[in-house]
Order: C-alpha cells, then structure tokens, then sequence
C-alpha cells in the first residue's frame, strides 16, 4: 500500500457532487462545480481543488453563500458582457461566463466577459483552458481572495496575488497555459512551508521594515513580494483594476478574506477574455506555429545543470496524464479532513 | 546656459518631421510620426523618441522601411483585424490599428487589432494612452525588436523584452499608465549604463554559465533576467505568441535585430485592445473608483526610507508637465547627432 492515498477521477467528483448536494446545491451545478474542482485537482493544483471544500462548505453553511444563483446580465454589448454572479460559487459564474464570452467570441472574433459578486473559483487556468479546447484563446484574471501585499513600498495589504492565466492550443504537443500569480510566490505556499517547518527562501516575504523574512510562522508579520517589484505590483494593480474595480468587484480595502470571514460577501471580480483563432489564422496552420514555438524553446541550448527547458503548461498537462491513469493524491491529512467532512454532512466518505 | 539643451515640443515635432519629409514620407504621414515621437520623448521614454530617429532613417534609406505602405485588412470581424503593415513604420501602422480598434470597440465593447509586417512603433504606452483619452481601456503587446533573453534554463536567445502596456483613465488624477517590459531591465538600460562605465547590478543580465553579469561591457556574452525567473519567461512567451505568432508576425528565430541589420524586413507583430468603459460601467463612476485607487494606494503607510508610494504613470505624467513647460532636454551626444543627420538630409537643424 502507497503512503499516499490515490483517488481516481470519477470517485473524487462524485464525492464532491455529494457534498455539495448535502448542502442544498442542486444536482446540475453540484455536478458541474465538482467536475471543475477534481480538475482543478488532476491538473495538479492541489491546493485549489478538494482541499478547498471544507472551507466552501464552511461558507455555505454560514450562508455566505448563494446555493441557487441567477446570473443576470448587468450590461450587454455584441462582445462583452458584465454578470452579477450573485453571489453563487466562483466556479458555476465563471463557468457560466466562459461559456458566454466563447458564444460572443464565435461571431465578434473576441469577447470579454467580466463578473462581480462572484467567489473563488479555484485555478485561474481551469478557465484559460475552456476556449482553448475549441481553437481559441483564453485570458483571465481575477482579484485573489485575501490581500497578502502592499503597493510598492508601502506596509498597508491593499492588494492580492492577483493571477493572469492565458491557455493557447496547439497540435502535436500540449496546449501552452500560463497561470501565475503576480507575486513570488503564492499563499498557499508560504502555508505548506509552515505546515512542513520549512524555512521560506529570501525573497517570498518581507517584514513591515523591508527585510527579508523566512520563518513562514511569522507569515502574518510580513507580506508577499510582486515578481520584479515595481512591475509586480504594477501588474497586481492592473489585473485588480480589469477584474475588480471595471465589473464594480472589490478591490483594495473592499477585499474580504475568504478563508477568515464565512458569512461576509466576498463580491469577488474576475473577467475572462475568448478570441477565436479563425478570426486572426487558420487555427490548423496558428497550431502548428505553436508546435514550432514548443520545438524552439525545447531545442534551446541549455545552462550547465539544466537537464530539459520546460513550456508554461507541460507539467500541469504530464500531471494530468499520470493522475488519469493513477489516480488523484489524497494525503493522510486531507484525507481525514474530508472523511469528517462527509461524517458531519450525512454523505458517504471519499 | 544649462549643461543640456532643453527643445520646445513643437520644434522637436517639427524638426522630426522634417527630417521624415526628406527621406520621401509623405507630409502627413510625417507629421503623424513626428507627434507620436516627440510625445514619447515628451513622456520622459528618452530611449524611444527622437533618440530613434537617426537608425530609423539609416533603415529608411538602406530600403528596410516602405514610405508610402497601404494597411489592408487581411481578416476582420465586428471586435477584430488583422492589419498588414506593409513594413511601414511602426508608428503608422499601430496608429491606424488602435483607430480601428476603438471604432470597433466603441459599438461592440472590445475589440482586438493585430498588425503583421509593421517595425518598431516607440514606446507601448503611445498606443494603449490613445484609447485611455476616451473613456476607454487601452492594452498593447509587441514582440520585441531583437532577442536579448533564452528561454528558463537555456542559452539560444529566442525572446525578445516583449512588453505590455496598460492604460485606465481616471479623473483627477493621472491616468494609471503601466507599461513594461517583462524583463528586469530594458536592453536600453544595459547600453545606458556600457555608456557611461558604469556597473549593473545583480539581477539585471547573468551570462551563459548562469552567473550574475554586472559589467555592462560584456552584455553581449550574456542575458537579460526575466521578472520572477520562469514567470517572466512564461510572460514574454505569450504576449510574443498573441503580437507575434496569432499575427502572422516574427517570432523566436525569425526576429531580426532591428538595429543591427537596416534592410532586412523585420515583420514585427503587435495588438492593441481597446475596451470601453461604458460597456460596463458609467464612465464617470468608473473613474471616480481610479481615483479612489489612487488615494489609496498613496495613502498606504510607507516602509522606513520610502517617502511616497508611486502608481505606474505617475513619474510619467510628471515629466510631461515639466517638460511641457520647460522643453525636452536633448544631451549633447544626441544634439550632435542630430545636427549630424540634419546636415546629411538637407534640412535645417534642431
């Protein structure tokens, strides 16, 4: 028997569609969020997929959010559109909006779908990735879920990780996706350096006077650092302002913690931009571009040390195979996370 | 008498125009160029105004720029186009371009204009401040106009700076203009610093063993650093892929170095969104809400030794009021220059 538990794909979404259908979510959108957060897990994002659930329904249950949203059309024009999530789960009004930004994009050529009293919505990528299924081009942003970082210079948390994803098809090799943070390094891994006793490398944190901080259990004494400083926060700034403060979304001192606070709305913005590669190429001629543009990059000379040049995507996407085949990792510690989970909801365990 | 000439606005256009004229531009197109050119060095971007002219001229006589190009649309749809340069200036062909895109924008919400076959267009922000001036949002992506960087971990340079620029109005502040370019530093700043015998500091280029390089007199044996290491790598990828590869544009191997062959066709590829803010929102709410971004980013508390929080476009804003009042400062290396090539074209001088 492995240490790690392996949990195959079908059984981890039907869990999940039982969780949630536990907590008053109909059957449909239960079904559609728990296939998004198992990919989110087989993808290899495992810390915004199921691990998240305890504290989705922690919300649900403290009614902080909507189990039977209707998203309404706040403005409409041929190529965009703004919706009012209403405060569903992130997942079911991104999705939504995905859909509806792909729809537009067919006819307009590229669409931009933006949202407002939306939740997290798990990996940005999750949502890049859907136009880039039906040749095109997915772009999304969102303001994260808690403020970590400071505008540049400052010590007050005005802004989050705010993420970029942008997923691009290709042919022969995988599809390109990007999905990064705008900072060094994510929250969630500064919480497994701590989990673990780990010591933090110099340059994820600083404390309030600028020095470099490495204890992850003085986390709450410091902040993230953007990537390349100035220009970090200069693109956490710009993605809050397209995803937050355009939809009419929080931003700065607005953004609620969604882990600390269960019944407080979050009104957590995102947007989601499609473009249809028909309008710019033929999508069979872009693809093979973007198979030359995989070969390129991998044919690079390398730096002594460096054993293979890697494409943003290439792992999620060797993850993603290994787990389809082998199953999805439940550490011990999720594990009974989840078995309490479904204990206190009357639904069968994992 | 100050140790740096400092030329009215006008006369630096009308000189930059001039000089045009007598390469057979025609007057318009001239004019044109000549007002986006000033207003980069207006803007305080000294590295892509009239800095440029002289090895834009040296291109423009060794044939490696078409005076007289016709822009066809190569494809269009309601919110997209793709431009063909005609290997005109850049300048022209991504004014026409972020014209375009803010007619369509203006009826569908957003829209999407790329150019194939254009050439070195000055500074991101030219573009995306265009729309930023109407109650729009202005987004531009070039590939950059020569390889300084490898891919993460290899040697063969195959990406470029590739920069992005964004710009958001606001009311009674400056509008937040960020435009960088996703690498530490701009090649510009490398030569800069050669120039005057001066050391780079860490972080800015390492060389091909993967060691800090900071004498800026071996740039050549070495590399630009991208923002964030492979995040930074994983951005000049894509918006090298969405300005240069969707468009039919040079990408990877095929980028020439714009300054170091004058006749080879360049092929530069880049977009320009534009997106309009009544589309989602009531324009003056929206920037009242950039506004209060502003306040409160400046009013953040400050770490010790910082004495004021600065937003993108700030420093900008403030150069083009001084220097509107006060005359841009032309150094006497570049004055020299220019003489140089006025004489050489016949015309009068600076």
């Amino acid at each position: 028997m492995s240490l790690i538990e392996k949990c195959p794909l079908a059984g981890l979404e039907a869990f999940i569609g039982r969780c949630l259908e536990a907590c008053t979510m109909p059957g449909p959108d239960a079904a559609k969020v728990a296939g998004l957060m198992a990919q989110a897990d087989l993808m290899g994002q495992d810390g915004h997929g199921v691990f998240r659930l305890p504290m989705y329904v922690r919300r649900i249950r403290a009614g902080g959010m909507n189990m039977t949203p209707t998203f309404e059309r706040l403005s409409e024009r041929p190529a965009t559109a703004l919706i009012d999530g209403d405060n569903g789960m992130g997942h079911l009004v991104m999705h939504h909006a995905t859909e509806l930004a792909m729809d537009k994009a067919r006819t307009t050529g590229v669409a931009w779908v933006g949202a407002r009293h939306s939740n997290h919505a798990g990996p940005a990528s999750l949502y890049a990735m859907m136009p880039a299924r039906e040749n095109m081009i997915g772009l999304y942003l969102a303001v994260g879920s808690a403020n970590h970082m400071p505008p540049w210079g400052g010590t007050d948390m005005l802004l989050s990780t705010n993420p970029i994803a942008v997923a691009v098809p290709s042919q022969e090799y995988p599809p390109i996706v990007l999905d990064m943070a705008t900072t060094v390094a994510a929250y969630g891994k500064v919480k497994t350096a701590a989990q673990r006793g780990e010591t933090m490398p110099e340059g994820w944190m600083i404390d309030r006077e600028g020095r470099p901080l490495t204890d992850p259990a003085r986390a709450s004494e410091g902040f993230l650092l953007p990537i390349g400083g100035p220009k970090g926060y200069g693109l956490s700034l710009i993605f809050g302002i397209l995803a937050g403060v355009l939809n009419g979304a929080a931003f700065g001192r607005d953004v609620v913690d969604f882990n600390a606070e269960a019944e407080t709305v979050t009104n957590t913005g995102h947007m989601i931009l499609a473009l249809d590669i028909a309008a710019f190429a033929d999508p069979a001629a872009f693809r093979a571009g973007i198979d030359d543009v995989w070969r390129q990059m991998k044919s690079s000379a390398r730096m002594p040390g460096v054993g293979e040049i890697r494409l943003p995507g290439e792992r999620l996407h060797r993850v993603m195979i290994e787990r389809k085949a082998e199953g999805i990792p439940i550490p011990a510690q999720l594990r009974n996370a989840l078995d309490r989970l479904a204990a206190d909801l009357g639904v069968a365990s994992l």
